[in-house]
């Protein structure tokens, strides 16, 4: 079922296609696609600039990739690429992504429409389902945990922001029974992870010189981290997810509170993390001691964990960093292609961090 | 034609009206009137919010202010009170304006509706004025230069953030026709001065780690500059503006490029500026060698002044900065208030800056 | 023991002195003294500056407190004051206060020295105490808590930004003991918490665009939070605090989880917390379905408090946000001298938080 | 005298070293040095780290770029490499390129100390040169302006971030005598243009929600500045270089005022700038009517210009935008390596802006 990337596309490459170019997970797609050297952006769509370059809503591209954007038609994309990115908001990508998929295309949608593998689920925590049908082709495009499935998906649910550091911060405990099943993440993310809106509560004014906690308990990646995880466990595994704003532009760390079931010997978490993530190019382990920060991995599509087990109380503190425009969105999304495409994994993702 | 303060309100109080309270300017206003001993809150308007209270929207206010806020009906706000504050966008302020006046209040205009003497300015760099004839009764509130005249004022046309640090730091070279009359007004403004506004290009995430030149040589302030400085000078002063947007809230620096006629005696500088605005009390005059900071007056009512003449280009450099909201606003405005009820000039005004 | 300010300073008002004046609780408390009706600032000590006006270190203060930075010498802050704010570095401070109160002056120490009633606490998380014969002497200045004692006391051991948020928070669910005796505080500071320091950790370019957990499990704040809550609690109560550093100057979200003994009815908590918190002129319960944020309260004296049961995984969080220099510092320390001298509770303490 | 990448390094690659890599720039030149195909980095020194692998100091680089630190002995690297970075502090670089040239290595110094053609200029700005014999052996390293002698040269001094902006910003108006020979510059730059260093002036809590002019009229870039526009011009231009400060980690803004001699003709800058700089790989011209901002090269190697002429007072307005830490610095670096060794010149240089 892979794409056979030689047939397609002028000079071997292979024609992709974005739709919601012009969001902050679609600019990031536009960034990475435009140095991936085995694709060819055919087709760019914003609802909002159909008409324009995409260099004119961002000068940073002028130059590099000045694509005119066009209306969202699903056919139109279908017939100009082979692999689609849907950035598109929610509840509005499925019917797209429908379309797309009748003919014939494979697509990485970066909406929660198809992250949650139960349609009562997806009613519960967001609106009707408009695909449901769909489902059972979507592959969570975790890449760490699904990454034979995802290699033959036709729909590649791809995972949130937030999930994403929460998941991959805990999988090797729950995959090996030593967590009790009832975690706190705290998490903390810069403010592109809210997109690129007009709103007063997400303006500079506002956001900056402050901090604030929103959606604790009720926000919609909650039913995502529940659903990976008890996967991984075997068992229900609940999550109280408290999300909060920070004054910066990317990054999302997340502090993750877990109760073990005993004690941990010397080293012994050490060891579980680095067998579990062995050979994984986007998995660092920070060394015992330290904790990943948020600038760590900006602009890259790393994630970074770091462990400390706080005998004092019992419990494990584990925290992850990650860029959630990257790692957290459009860098996993390009991870996915390379791993559907059979390409190397890191391909167009080598990047180092932006730092300082 | 002064409001006897004994007279009204309760216990000896003057009732004050703000109309537009939930913008920052208005909400700065409630702030500084709250602690104000003399005056009394009595009609607090918002367009967007009416029949909420304002701790509503503005949380820290829970407590200390807590009116409901009021459609706009200035003949409601001219019932209830002797001073009004119009804290209204431009173009709509004018109207409001002149019901209140007809009904015999004084108001303190935060609108730039009344700050240019000539309607055919105005029509020039803003909309058609809808309250000409208001404006030979319109007094400029900027409290240093025409102090007197807002003493027996029945209309204040309060200054914008920009030209009160521009006007304040090179009215003494005019007035002593030191300066050639041309000068360039290079200010950086913190996004406060914008408003409260939902709007993408005042998004955290895209003033966050960025830096900015807009309407370079058309800001609407630039005719006010030009107006009052002219008048200083006794002869036609052009002025060059470029406003710059800084990610910070609050403060306006502006770094002004002054050519002398002739090179300024040693100290010679120091001690006009100096006489020109003895006794001032919100003009705070650097030590020599050194220039003022935003956050020196971040909160604060004042405005701090630093020169620099640099021999080698024989020009003479002036930096001013400010707290937009407060001397650039809703300060200026009680500052003109106590002025026009003989009240002390710093009644409520005394605040420390809040550093760091 | 109260002092008597009618008899003492100038025109009635009560001489005090600041040691440690130039760092940030210190120039907090100039800040907060230099409006303050009832004191006279007599003496002030700066290691670094000392000779120099304090405002050539700090230029907001210029022209309303431009008082002589004078080297630290205990007896001479004795001789010329009836309250010392002693706002020096932990370990340090001891030492200076034993000198003041053998004078028998009364003592408002912000450091931690006096915090801990067992000098062995202290040596575990500090180092060897210098003074522990006057901790039977101290009372925690959490004012909410120890009124009483505070009124009496002549040594204030002033409590830490991070204890002050995460006590405050759950205070009432301990004394109604119900909460299980283990809970997870996850705070978030801004830098000033850090203090006034030459370090590149703290540099812009390091905290701006980053965000970073520290001291997971062991930060020297925790040992206070146990004290004081197994103190309401009547038992031994354990905290796992995990503090982050969040790119802004001022404030502390303290989100607290805590596990109910059971589920609470409808209404149970606001009103345990409403009747805990009764008449305190500076604790404020948001509105049930509200959350506070940060700066709610940069730059006043208040705590804002709010609640969340998440009924799905029968945990409450709790989320506390104070300014870190102000109710976690300069002015909590302001507060206990006017309890101590029986003076209104929130005088020179009635500033509105500035926001925007 | 070109080198010859064929025969050195291993697999093709041409050795390089860089002095002083824990330092903003040295860090960002191995961030792009890491992705140049055609180098070996064989030497990285660091004082300060020196024995600790780079990934220490900066987690960002774990797994990609681990070399230890080295003490800086100038033989030990030119032993190893055949092109040696210096990013070394001001007035201590020219000791080591010296020992460097003797052993016939290629230097680019990203140091000050070659800038200046006139030993005289440098005794003025900087101190006592130590090496001026070899200032007739260097090349200013400002690509668009010196390509041809660069692909020569053995020692290139890399431009100081502001002249950057300054000098491309109006090169082509002093090319063609269209200027007056005393232009303004207006700077702003964000704070790693200050370098990685411990002061509290740097720290996060002074700089966050400030903004302040410093050195203005005598900083170190001025006379970088004008030695190349008056090498430009044919004539001696002097430049009145006003720097600040601004809250963020990356860019530099210019703002420059400049008088023509007469009013342009309706598109004859656009012309004259877009001649000028016709094929070069890292010049923007924005459009028309827009200006550049700080973000919308943050992360790349390109500088961006805009141009508004205001007929009102006949000035011309330049604004430019830059990275500091690339086209600033390590990006101009690489740049000028690549012309040097007759590669592409952007090679490792075709990032995109990370935009948001």
């Amino acid at each position: 079922m892979k794409s056979d990337p030689a047939k397609k596309g002028s000079g071997g490459t292979l024609p992709v296609a974005v739709l919601g170019a012009t969001g902050y997970a679609g600019v990031e797609l536009l960034r990475i696609l435009a140095r991936h050297p085995k694709v060819k952006l055919t087709s760019v769509t914003s609802q909002q600039y159909a008409g324009k370059r995409v260099s004119d809503v961002y000068p940073s591209l002028a130059g590099k990739c000045d694509v005119v954007l066009e209306t969202l038609e699903p056919e139109k994309a279908a017939a100009a690429a082979e692999i689609v990115f849907a950035a598109l908001p929610h509840e509005t990508s499925a019917d797209a992504v429908a379309s797309l998929l009748t003919r014939d295309k494979r697509v990485i949608d970066l909406s929660a429409d198809f992250r949650l593998h139960d349609a009562k689920d997806y009613d519960r925590w967001y609106k009707g389902h408009k695909a449901p049908h769909l489902l059972k082709d979507a592959v969570y495009g975790l890449t760490e945990l699904h990454r034979k499935e995802i290699a033959g998906a036709r729909l590649i649910a791809n995972p949130g922001c937030y999930p994403t550091g929460a998941i991959l911060g805990v999988a090797p405990l729950f995959a090996k029974k030593l967590a009790r099943n009832n975690i706190v993440v705290d998490a903390k993310s810069g403010t592109t992870g809210a997109g690129r809106s007009a709103s007063v509560d997400l303006s500079f004014s506002e956001v900056n010189e402050n901090f604030k906690a929103y959606n604790v308990g009720v926000h919609r990646h909650t039913p995502e981290m529940e659903q990976e995880l008890s996967e991984v466990a075997g068992e229900r595994v609940t999550v109280l997810f408290a999300p909060h704003l920070v004054p910066m532009n990317r990054g999302i760390l997340s502090t993750i509170y877990v109760e073990l079931k005993s004690a941990p010997a010397d080293g012994e978490l050490e060891k579980l993390y680095s067998e579990f993530y062995r050979g994984e190019p986007f998995v660092r382990l920070v060394p015992p001691g330290q904790l990943p920060q948020a600038k760590d991995v900006r602009g890259s599509n790393d994630i970074a964990i770091g462990l400390r087990y706080d005998a004092r109380t019992s419990r494990l503190v584990v925290v992850t960093a990650l860029d959630n425009l990257v790692k957290g969105a459009a860098g996993q999304a390009v991870e996915n292609m390379n791993v559907m495409c059979g390409w190397p994994e890191d391909e167009a993702l080598r990047e180092l961090a932006l730092v300082p």
